[in-house]
């Protein structure tokens, strides 16, 4: 009864953007909208410890995975707290100011930072003539050797997000329970390029070589600041995971096969 | 004698941009620059019939493909017409006005026209949501099928853009020698979505289903204009063929291979 | 009614592997079978300058594209000859004897030759080790530059080809309407490999440099020979085209996809 | 000193196939030879809890990758215990004999087992007919859902083995420090297929549909046995990891770069 409470509230929290209100203590929250609102609900609620449980109204529903007959068929499981949750690494993602030492913030204060669910993004913009990267990963310990690249842009995505804009670019589908990140590139120059995952505890350091004026850093598909070139953008670990509900009657790999067709073979029509 | 002359005459027209100059008559020109002066020069130059031979000033050189000391070696070759010419397939790109009826443009007068080269391409633009578009490919034989088709967009390519924006978002090379297009997509929602090589002779038209406002379509990387939902791209080939000379050094199948590293395998360093 | 007759002769052929029986004179021949079916008869039936019509008796149906319906639905078109007919570019393979000079083989006579209508395909076979092979296309015209490449095997298909084994190592869709063909590799060393299509007069040529004792040339999925190192197998247009009805209710792009999903895009369910 | 004989005894080992002769103790081993070296000696050695340094004597030299001169340069950090050390997630395959209750072995003795240092591959051997497998994930834990998959193989990689084979087949770089393994596919026959990457405590279960009489399972590309029909593969992680000498002088990432020609970008010659 409670809950159903909390099931308004939230509704309400997704049509005000400056959510100044703020959420009352709850032990679950429903998140009642597409994978979109999903992802934008997870950024705000990850740090306050709460389970989330997406209900489908938009198209896929790959994160928010219960249709509203799920949540009926395995209410007491959810009220009870029996139902299986997973952990999911989210991003913390700092746009560092023009004069930071390359490779080198960590007494730096960031000019931005954001908290991502699936991925962090940079993309050209206009007037879409590539752009040109230095990517380091952990440039600590590796001795600071980078990867020089050029393209369209550059995917840093979490486990959960591989399965969105980092598979459209080609990229690797990793299940949410590996603890790592995986960095694909949109419209590589090099015909040489491959994805790369790598360990989840790894810092990421992109360095702006050649920008468009709108270039843009994207978060999730929804928010976004401009890049400019000189730029370092520091990629790495959000300290807390997101609680996630797992709808019992689907398994990761079902929902890969029935709902993003993985592996569907020719047929006769 | 006379052509070291036409070889100042063109590096003056490179400079302008307004190209107010009518170019005076010539049998062969002189592309000084890289590949993208090489590509600007080209829409300029197709319908002349006057072949090109482009002088590599840039970094790649895969059309601008002699070196100098190429072009000294070659003079006698070039200067009797001997040299070995190719002819290339450009594109003629028409911007449909807005209630142009659907897949259906005969009697249209475009609202704005382009010749390309290498590719046109249709590209999302801020703030970088997906778009979506409907693609037919000789709508006319083809009973008006049609590929609905999301993604941060499309590239339409002849077989020399091939090895360009194409190549880098998983298309084939196809050999000059091909009297085809290729249309390739970038970033497609579709983990199922292939390439496809078709007739140079089809007319692809593609229908903007859901566009952002930033969404933009840009000849060989260079001309662009804005796009908007419900408006069709129409592409067909272009009335003439490019002539280009060949570096008689060179093969398509050696440029392949050392400048863009086609095949390059593991080395011990 | 006449052509009833031919039905059932035709199935008598499929049974009968040896294929002594000289067919009867006809007009038109019916294949009833899958895709495998009709490549086997289209490889017999191309030099007789008779078209094929295939009546899906198996899965996909790619080749033999009429249902039973279909026929019945379009019988009237079919037996007046005014059903849509395609031409298909067919292969001719030739296994070059041990001393065959390099990239030369004008005046030797081959010691087996094949005609291939979807691919002639060199796989690496036990102990499946990577084999190495250099690739020549044109060897005349390119100044015999090939390009020497390691992997599993290597894959030449025509365009009706470009939709079976060719796509399933990440090769492009090439619609029948191109002149032309394509070569793509099985797991090849190099990550620099790209497929490429060329035009259908060129001419290939490769030469085994390492094989392994099972390393096989395989015609269309359905026959083969043994291929040592050192040998030669030169790839070449077939002298004559396979004449092929096509089911009016379909068109190449609406095959693609409902039959092999191309670009199938996300779902709910 | 010591470590001299060390190295001596080691070539012996390798010549001799048998292995008969109980290695000594040790607390360093040297392989000498190539990557092909180092994985058969890897698969002996990993339980021994001994760490490998692997000195390249052949061509690439991704696992072997001290050169003679960096053995020297190093010899102190090497000698004395301070030179750095990854561990190596390595699997362990089971063939389980015919009777076996499908994803269900626990309490059946496997008919043969293999360690494994870079991959355990099925593939498909003559006839070269395509085979055809379940897939299951941690079927206990999946509720057994299972992907059926056609093609000409699969591959089950380690992070040490995503470089190899699973590379060459369009799989995903995975760096070493990530606990995981990635199944990829030759040739699949769905255009949809993606490799996939998940935890390394995941149990894999193959089972084979449809097989040729030439099916084979390899281990690492050296050790290979015949799988039949409706035979099932389990893989699961071996219980130790192996020890690997790191050449301070390299980073994965400028091995990446150097070595494989990760990213090689487009040049002028």
């Amino acid at each position: 009864r409670e809950r159903a409470e909390v099931v308004a509230v939230m509704d309400t929290w997704e049509t005000r953007d400056g959510f100044d209100v703020e959420p009352p203590e709850c032990d679950l929250t429903f998140v009642l909208g597409g994978d979109g609102t999903f992802l934008s609900q997870a950024r705000v609620m990850v740090d306050r410890g709460v389970p989330l449980l997406g209900v489908n109204f938009g198209k896929v529903g790959f994160l928010a995975d219960f249709e509203i007959e799920d949540v009926k068929a395995h209410w007491d499981a959810i009220a009870s707290g029996t139902c299986v949750q997973t952990q999911r690494v989210m991003l913390d993602v700092d746009v560092m100011p023009m004069d930071t030492p390359k490779w080198d913030g960590k007494d730096v204060e960031p000019e931005y930072s954001y908290t991502a669910m699936n991925d962090a993004v940079i993309t050209a913009g206009p007037p879409f003539r590539m752009i040109e990267m230095d990517l380091a990963i952990e440039p600590d310990v590796s001795q600071r050797s980078a990867l020089t690249f050029g393209g369209d842009g550059i995917i840093v995505a979490t486990a959960s997000g591989s399965t969105a804009y980092n598979l459209s670019v080609g990229g690797p589908i990793v299940s949410p329970g590996v603890d790592a990140m995986v960095v694909s590139a949109i419209a590589p120059q090099s015909i040489a390029f491959r994805p790369i995952v790598f360990g989840a505890d790894c810092d990421v350091w992109i360095t702006m070589n050649r920008a468009n004026e709108g270039t843009t850093l994207v978060i999730d598909g929804q928010q976004s600041t401009s890049i400019q070139e000189g730029q370092q953008v520091r990629i790495q670990r959000h300290p807390n995971r997101l609680q996630l509900f797992q709808n019992p009657n689907r398994t990761y790999w079902n929902t890969l096969s029935h709902k993003m067709h993985w592996a569907v073979r020719p047929s006769r029509t």
